[in-house]
């Protein structure tokens, strides 16, 4: 029976293929009394056994599919199922406390982890108490008969079905058979919706109830362009779809002979599409897709992807490498955004009970300055190679852009001093993603060189929700009145100073948000380069003539987010 | 040595006392490895039983100071030290591990902690896990040597000194002994501050270091009239600071003359200065200080300090309590507001990331209707009985807004149809706390019957900083430009309106605030019952004629929340 499920379109296209369920089965158990330890033990070691087969094939498999490193955790995982530490103490535990090998393996396996958690200044020992976690549950549900999924086997091409992915799945992953993803949860601004994204690869978030509604090996149909999961799909089902993936497929070739034309509207105005990076790999996505610059370049994976705080001389190679790669488009680099759901092993950040509130981006780089400024000096130095812009991520009062240019100022001096060649013309800007500073934003126009709005922030502190949360997603409302006054307000401000603003947050490469913000004038777009040129043949469908009233009427008329999806799609079908 | 510590004025009022240090020691062991088990057992021994012979002295000092419920805590800590579940896996660790005492008692509590932790299906055993880390704390101070703080045993005059105070270390205080507290960490809003208020007590908080400039017996002025605290005085310095309580407790006295006058300003218009209440017992201390109404009844202590949700019929009894015991004056209830940091320990709530962005207040009783409902039939046939006014909690929306006006219509049509006495005039209002409600108020003002302003939220918000993280305290900004003007948009579109705007968070009681408020033309002020007086009195001195362009400046020509507070100071010193 087909049955078509409703979820939210979270990176476009269409793909049709088996469904692989990517889904924690129930390892619960029941703690027993055994009178026969030897039994139970041996019971134990052939779970044990199994387990190591399987992550040797695992890790083989990982290691040719995804590469060294990808394998290497299944390494870890092996290591502790060799340790006699670690196993002869649930041995030990079942013969000592007479209970069955899943009480003794579990009441071993947290002890462990409150242990190594516990080494809050060893952040190696740490993280192995995920590995024990992990392997933990594999032997548990050797003991108890059931199945793990094991995504670094898949071997076909297959749909992902999951209740939510999160970047250790994604990790696993073999990029080549996999053609979507469909989840229970999450949004567009969802890890695995970004990732879709970034692969190009259909995917549909937010449809509740898939993992329910759909078996391993039933045939599913990836409806990214209309968010969308058709299960069991009549063979009249499939042929519409592929006519329908055949279509988008002209449409993005027609979209790649923009690839070198300006972004310019029906009316022949300018605005500037640019793409949001994390690495240098990334740069040729960007070329690729005809990027008119970089307008994010997310520098804290360069932190993330180290066992210790790069030092000046790398990250100086990086950014020079970006800025040289970009020949004289502006590249737009934010200063280290850690903190929050983002953490380094090596630098240990404070216990908080609200970490989106708390000590992070510009927070830590004024607390901790020499981080600080070993980043500023590492692109001081990196300025003279092609066109920088820098900006602050989180900054809430003015006098928290003062103290980050002043810190700056102070660095150039010092380089120029010494002699050391650096740009004259460096722009100086900041993240609009803390309402506080929205609601000034005439006040930081006059300090400022340019606004770059960050919405998944933005967004979630004004509405008080955390975009991450499934219980309060539906308050995650991009187009509702109290956020589009928030843009408009930040937009005319620049302009009000002859300053620029930007977007580069989820919401700047959105379909329906892209009128409003034609109409409000918003100088830069920046998104994943892969939709650089979606946005691009939207604009030249739009005039700006036409859209002079629409942002106005978005924030004086509309009352929730729905009058203005609404509004939007009216004035589209105009 | 006389030493001036300067901190946060969080209570008015001078003491001078003895120092009491409630701060941990330092718990930290070494592993060891261990040749003589019987001994290292018999060590153990002993700490468990003068653990257990400390634990019988404080209960028993707790049952008769501070009352039955309190001192069951230390029952329960009893209870562990007697289960041999407990005491004896701590032996056999011992023994078969060849460990120190100390290492086996914390492996094996550590274990017990995970094992009540994880029964996330049951509350009660949960909290057990609390108690077991209690307990381990006060063994394992024996077993190094160390002493810990009792405050249940305080039993002379003292200044309490910690680095922070947190509700459990409250319930242990013997509030006759106690003078004053000062505090390393906190602002006017932490929880130890708000408790010194209602106590009526002198509190500096945020001094940073006092717990280290202190040591116990110390003699401690604490000025909480000028956020200090001066430790080891001159008899001079003891002098001048009676001279001070004096003059302090005849401006008291002089706002005692006030209790029975309506609060006016200088140029006699007239302003509603209501207090916020938990329970119907603060009702008296509401009436001594001649509020002119309840501007905040907090109904979650209701849900808070019971086993199971509160009945209708209980619920009924507590509201109509309050609003006969107001005779007429306005009662502003606003419905439960659980979630953030308040849990119920019969009501799961999502483990969540960021609780304060998550599930809480009106989203909960949005989601779980029969809890809201329940409140909702409560509240209404209590309305019989006094003037009551209902306000939600977290409204962020419109939508929310009108879904929960439709669920409170419904179930008043329900009793108007049974027969039931209902008033006609009870007006339905919000709390202003999430930010994107304030900036859109206009829209908002057109649907209820009034606004009241919870700056403690709508600061946390705009500010994107958690009010409760000591890292970003820099950050809760009352007089910032940015919380300003949302303030002023609110009571702005209330009265456009002809609607009314209350304040119901910390800096409604503020004296730099009250000027700005004045002249934004705020309605109501509701604060604390030991504020009133005060906050009386100063409005006596002020003219709106006065104030008129003070908002103004405040909004448009000051940049930071330092350039506001030199400009109210500026202006009450003309």
């Amino acid at each position: 029976m087909v049955k078509t499920i409703k979820g939210i379109a979270a990176s476009d296209g269409i793909a049709t293929a088996e469904a692989y369920l990517l889904v924690q089965p129930d390892l619960s158990f029941t703690k027993k009394s055994i009178s026969d330890a030897d039994a139970e033990i041996s019971r134990l070691k052939d779970a044990i056994s199994t387990s190591d087969d399987e992550l040797t094939k695992i890790r083989d498999t990982a290691k040719e599919s995804l590469g060294e490193e990808e394998a290497q955790v299944f390494d870890a995982h092996k290591m502790i199922l060799a340790d006699p530490e670690f196993t002869g103490a649930v041995e030990n535990e079942v013969s000592n406390s007479n209970v069955n090998a899943e009480q003794a393996l579990h009441d071993v396996s947290e002890n462990f982890i409150s242990i190594f958690e516990g080494m809050t200044d060893n952040p190696y020992m740490q993280e192995r108490a995920a590995d024990v976690r992990d392997v933990t549950k594999r032997v548990m549900a050797h003991l108890l008969g059931v199945e793990l999924p094991n995504p670094a086997l898949i071997d076909h091409k297959v749909v992902i079905v999951a209740h939510d992915l999160t970047p250790s799945d994604t990790a696993q992953l073999n990029k080549k058979y996999v053609k979507g993803f469909v989840t229970d949860i999450g949004g567009r601004t969802a890890h695995s919706a970004i990732m879709a994204r970034s692969l190009e690869l259909p995917a549909v978030v937010g449809t509740d109830t898939i993992t329910k509604d759909v078996k391993a090996g039933d045939t599913v149909i990836v409806d990214g362009l209309n968010g969308a999961a058709i299960v069991d799909p009549s063979d009249d089902d499939i042929k519409e779809y592929e006519q329908k993936a055949k279509e988008f497929a002209e449409e993005k070739a027609e979209w790649e002979k923009l690839k070198d034309e300006p972004s310019v509207t029906a009316d022949g105005k300018h605005f500037d599409i640019a793409a949001n990076i994390d690495t240098p790999d990334d740069l040729q996505g960007v070329i690729d897709n005809g990027a008119e610059g970089v307008g994010l370049y997310r520098t804290e994976f360069l932190y993330m992807q180290s066992d210790s705080l790069p030092t000046e001389e790398n990250q100086f190679k990086a950014y020079k490498k970006v800025l040289e790669g970009m020949k004289g488009k502006p590249v737009v680099v934010r200063t280290m955004d850690i903190g929050g759901d983002k953490h380094l092993p090596y630098l240990p950040l404070p216990e908080e009970m609200n970490p989106f509130l708390g000590y992070r981006a510009i927070r830590i780089s004024l607390d901790r300055q020499e981080i600080f400024r070993t980043q500023l000096r590492a692109l001081l130095r990196a300025s003279a190679f092609g066109n920088l812009r820098i900006m602050f991520p989180m900054i809430g009062t003015l006098q928290e852009f003062r103290d980050a240019k002043k810190v700056f100022e102070e660095e150039k001096a010092k380089l120029v001093k010494d002699g050391v060649e650096v740009s004259d013309s460096i722009q100086l800007g900041m993240m609009m993603e803390v309402p506080a500073a929205a609601v000034l934003a005439d006040q930081f126009a006059k300090e400022v060189d340019f606004f770059s709005i960050g919405t998944n922030d933005l967004i979630q502190y004004t509405m008080a929700a955390d975009r991450g949360n499934e219980h309060v997603s539906y308050l995650y409302q991009p187009y509702n009145p109290s956020i589009l006054r928030l843009i408009k307000h930040v937009i005319e401000s620049a302009h009000k100073e002859g300053k620029w603003a930007g977007m580069c947050g989820e919401a700047a490469g959105d379909n329906t948000m892209l009128p409003l913000l034609l109409s409000m004038g918003l100088d830069e777009y920046s998104m994943s380069a892969t939709s650089v040129l979606r946005v691009r043949s939207l604009m030249k469908k739009l005039s700006t003539k036409d859209l002079a009233t629409l942002a106005d009427r978005a924030v004086n008329e509309s009352i929730t987010n729905e009058d203005n999806k609404k509004l939007v799609e009216e004035y589209l079908n105009k």
